[in-house]
């Protein structure tokens, strides 16, 4: 084993599903700062086969576990033998001044970005933690195959997801996303994000938001699925028609799927988590 | 509307798996405190028919939100179409001298009791509230079916629902529990929570006790279903043993099933409830 994996601390692991859980902190590269990341490996992974993966990105507040143990997935992606790896929300405990101010901004609000403006930019670089280190890790560590994986996010993490496979549809090649953040440049938590984070910069701010990126000409070639309640108390920030115009400008395939009566809750995502693993293990050849 | 019905006040309504979660806040007669609980209707309550419900009892440092987010429950309690209670773990801010000094004892240990020493009887009273306050209310306000009412905890909780079951086997038809504390009498959790909520009195301690009920005479109809993993830390303070060796010298019908390589955790809990869902829906014939 290199010291770069000796480096590497399994700080959880349970039995679950068949499979194993297990919570990872190791020193981020990216980050500058230790990351804890959680891996759920289904049975085949344990018995040493390759298997699909998926990414799943958490909203503002979440952790790495938060996902994993409410959302219900574990149980479908075991019936499928997939994997399921969560990153953190943010890096941590970086010293950065005002990281702990606010829920929408520093601490548990990394936005998936790569902030280019100070104080942030030293550390908070979750673009690249989710897009380059965390998948090379875990592929180097687990018999992940890395022809095979896909992102799913809620919220924020929806957002992170859309811009990940809208700017990289070579390397996720299955999407899905709960009330996603569609259109963040219009709306109070992206332009309070991606001000500190990227400063004046209207080049990144675009490079960040799904709906800009779609009209600018990106796009995935698999479907995404998006389900979206109605009663979603942050409907109008999270803006999926703007969404839906942009995919259908651009030709993009999307299945905007809108429930009447659910909120923004993992009890939202709860009712439909099994329909986006199954759309996970078809586009994954799970 | 009763005044005492406008006392009651819905502190959350979530949409899930086509039911209804929802947070209700009620002043406790028996607990003397506000008092909060969530409850999962499904879809066949929203439409006004009666169905069999089931109580779920969590674990030391839980609140009444813990097991139905963590548990996976409420998609198979939806599919049986089953309702869910789950009441918290104690009761909150009491004044009570000491009650949020100790994670083992007070705020989020009420151990499922009815305290008689002082400083804890006045509100400490949880036996009580489970088995006469929440069930009357819960069935008062919604379309629950009392004659199929069932338990089901986990830890502390698992062993609230054997002292429940074997007191009142006419009152809770079908029994389950994850990794229940079946001895307190004789380990150290036990100990310290009998002590402060009961003093010296041994006739308490007896009546709290699963494995002293069962060599007691107490016996509950049906079979009780009970799941523990062997690489739980707590393992050797659950007691598994001794209730399987009372409940066989008292003919007590049990159906023990280790697990090699779960430990205590809500991923354990996710890993089998489906079967306990199954159990507790032949039991009420759900």
């Amino acid at each position: 084993m290199s010291s770069e994996n000796l480096a590497i601390e399994t700080v959880g692991q349970h039995a679950c599903c068949g499979g194993s859980l297990r919570v990872l902190k190791h020193p981020s590269e990216v980050l500058g700062v230790p990351a804890t990341f959680s891996i759920f490996l289904p049975k085949e992974a344990l018995a040493g086969q390759k298997v699909p993966v998926i990414h799943v990105l958490a909203g503002l507040t979440a952790n790495h576990e938060t996902f994993l143990i409410k959302s219900n997935a574990i149980r479908f992606a075991a019936e499928h033998g997939i994997a399921l790896v969560a990153p953190d929300t943010s890096p941590r405990d970086t010293g950065t001044p005002g990281e702990n101010d606010a829920y929408d901004l520093g601490s548990g609000a990394g936005f998936y970005v790569d902030a280019t403006a100070e104080p942030w930019s030293r550390h908070y670089r979750m673009e690249s933690y989710i897009h380059r280190e965390l998948p090379a890790l875990t592929e180097k560590l687990f018999p992940l195959d890395g022809d095979r994986r896909g992102i799913m996010g809620h919220s924020m993490g929806g957002m992170g997801t859309l811009v990940q496979a809208l700017r990289y549809p070579e390397f996720w090649k299955s999407v899905s996303a709960f009330a996603p953040i569609c259109h963040p440049s219009v709306i109070p938590w992206g332009q309070k994000a991606f001000d500190a984070y990227f400063g004046g910069d209207p080049s990144k701010w675009r490079d960040c938001d799904p709906t800009l990126l779609l009209r600018n000409g990106h796009k995935h070639p698999a479907t995404i699925l998006v389900d979206q309640g109605l009663q979603d108390q942050y409907l109008s920030d999270l803006r999926a028609d703007a969404l839906v115009e942009a995919a259908k400008e651009s030709g993009q395939s999307l299945e905007m799927r809108h429930h009447d009566v659910y909120d923004h809750s993992y009890w939202f995502i709860q009712s439909f988590i099994a329909d986006h693993l199954t759309h996970h293990a078809k586009g994954l050849k799970a």
